[in-house]
């Protein structure tokens, strides 16, 4: 979370928390008719209990409530209003690897201009993140809601079953290229529409796709014209960023989300079947709220699929694992409580993450509790010690134990631990 | 947040979070009666939604769930466990200043012990985390529910009317001695017993008030006894820690919640009327989960609160609220689009943090954003710059401008911020 707040911060980006709860309203009919079913719905209070009646629900993404903040507050924000959000939200979905019913999104979203630099700024900042992490080998797809369109309609697919063709569509990274062709059959579209469709879509082409399909197509609208034109700007300004060896066109990219207008992006990496994250362009969105269009484009990463990936790659560092203090501070007897106390302040005083034993027990069941706790050093202050303004200081790792006068207690402690902690 | 973690880590304490949700039976019961009204309750998915049935429930507070982790984990957790959360609760509640519907609490709790050492170290960590924000003024109350029971019986307050007593007694802070007499009355308590109960925890008592009242009680036992020799402990063992000059025992403090069972704590502020925060032990809540006692003490603080008393007194440090980005990189025209993506992307990569102007609008409007935006300095590169490989800096604060070599722009604008940045 640190690494994508200091990089989203770098690009401008500004905190924001939104509530859990969004009224119900808000929420419906934002995320298609699945969509709908995986929200959680909170009881109204009071009577309504009884009845079952629902009026709040919980955040399914940030980007509604995004909108909504925006609609509510739009005399307050600036005319270009860019804003990251790093919180959980809840979907009452079936859970898979990487899948819960409540996870973190990390949404970087820009409102307010249609320019391609939003998106390619937010393809940079995605791809900064992911290097920062310490990916490599990931891939952002890059498609247009209306090349999807111009590509359905070119293809042959009958206006209203070009819903069931995408649905189709979007399994491809799941079941391949046989298994989208059957299920396109199988929703009804005829055979030779999705022929042309795996065609343009599936050809391992190495020259410029794009160009290649805007020439495939006979028949191309103005504004179909103009996403191809968008995709291939986008494409263009992001050679000057990190992901530009990361992004590519993928015309077969769709997303689920029905709010998407313009540009649509994924992250893939070989060994997730889902994606890292996505986003796109919303420009509809925030107007159903406010009555009047408003330009948006987001990216959204999933942690939870990021620190899948990053546990099974090994690819976290090993401080993260290591033991969440430093030193503890044994206690000698009952007496003698108070000393360690008070030790164990000025060791916090200095830096240092102190454990205080709790209780007075035989010095050997606490050396082993450090023992199990991973514990590197461990500092006794016996009467003898006491006595002399001393204290001891065992190191666990090496076994070896030296005396040090209290004062200096911190600054042998921090010698101990020199090499540990870096 | 950072200040609160920062600290609680040098305790020793580990991080945990924990899952919005929790089943419904496990919130049930653990609050009293009215908090189980002010619980949020989820409908189940599926053929229940219509019926209104809940499965699921939203947090009330951290206490609980950890409880039910360290009943579930209880094998793979060690024998001290100490953790820190800092997470929402949601409580069905009025809203009021610094009150919400939704609120972050930051928890330290310490499992496997009796020892008064724990007690001590909370209170030490939440002065220490009140110091660092810069509280100086705050008091800990402090008191212990066996005390109470003591001294309720001692007032002669019947068994069935103590429950009524507390509920009075804990409006003190808000309605005064004189309301706190009248509603005792009101529900029903002795006169005699209510004024012995106002006179031996009103008394504007110089001395040491514990053992005054210790030995004005006819009937105090062995438990009892045991809970005045803990407080005293506490006290004196607190004496060598920051909290030494904060913490005072407070009689007359009784702490809602139905799960305490010893000493009870609360901070106070002079110019709120709840408090900041919060806690106690409560042995026997983790034995409801798991059908054995384990001893534990847990103190919450209210992050809300904390800011909004902050806030009023303008303890925020002025960099909080300053400008989100160091520079604007501004768009000379369509065909210059990469060399300010280029541009910004170097400035970022040398920990610049930059926003990009997204359209070629007029260079006067892309300035006048700029400087309502509160931006520090303005990154331009005209035609003239990009033929000489330069960067012109204008800075907004001074109206200074000048031109510098491309390669050496990061390093300008550093030094054109040092003095805002620190």
């Amino acid at each position: 979370m640190g690494v994508v707040r200091r990089v989203y911060q770098s690009y401008g980006y500004e905190p924001l928390e939104t509530p859990a709860f969004e009224n119900i309203d808000t929420l419906l009919g934002k995320y298609g008719e699945e969509g709908n079913k995986l929200i959680f719905k909170i009881l109204r209070r009071g009577e309504h209990e009884a009845s079952g009646d629902a009026d709040l629900a919980l955040r399914y993404d940030l980007t509604v409530p995004l909108a909504r903040v925006v609609a509510q507050y739009q005399n307050d924000l600036p005319k270009y209003f860019k804003r990251y959000q790093i919180q959980p939200v809840w979907r009452a979905d079936r859970p898979a690897r990487g899948r819960f019913r409540e996870f973190y999104q990390c949404d970087v979203d820009a409102i307010g201009s249609t320019s391609p630099l939003v998106e390619v700024e937010q393809l940079a900042a995605v791809s900064d993140v992911l290097t920062a992490l310490g990916f490599q080998d990931f891939v952002i797809d890059l498609n247009h809601r209306l090349i999807l369109r111009s590509l359905l309609k070119n293809a042959g697919i009958p206006p209203a079953l070009q819903g069931e063709a995408l649905v189709a569509l979007d399994k491809i990274d799941k079941i391949g290229r046989d298994g989208v062709a059957k299920e396109l059959a199988e929703r009804g579209i005829p055979p030779d529409a999705g022929q042309r469709l795996l065609h343009w879509i599936g050809a391992a082409w190495e020259g410029d796709w794009l160009q290649w399909l805007e020439q495939q197509f006979a028949d191309v609208d103005t504004d179909e014209r103009a996403a191809f034109e968008n995709v291939r700007e986008i494409l263009r300004l992001a050679q000057d960023t990190s992901a530009g060896d990361k992004v590519r066109f993928e015309p077969s990219l769709a997303r689920g989300l029905s709010y998407y207008t313009g540009a649509i992006m994924e992250i893939a990496v070989p060994d997730l079947a889902g994606s890292l994250g996505g986003g796109g362009r919303y420009d509809n969105l925030i107007g159903m709220f406010l009555g009047r269009e408003v330009p948006a484009c987001g990216f959204s990463l999933g942690l939870e699929r990021i620190i899948v990936v990053m546990t099974e790659r090994r690819m976290f560092p090993e401080a993260v694992a290591g033991s969440a203090v430093d030193v503890m501070v044994t206690v000698w007897n009952e007496a003698s409580r108070a000393d360690a106390v008070a030790l164990a302040r000025d060791l916090r005083q200095a830096g240092v993450r102190v454990e205080l034993y709790p209780d007075a027990d035989k010095l050997g069941k606490q050396f082993k509790y450090a023992s199990s706790r991973g514990v590197p050093v461990v500092a006794i202050v016996g009467d003898d010690e006491r006595a002399r303004g001393e204290v001891s200081l065992k190191d666990l790792r090496t076994g070896e134990q030296r005396t040090v006068l209290r004062a200096s207690a911190p600054q042998a402690v921090a010698t101990a631990l020199k090499g540990t902690n870096g």
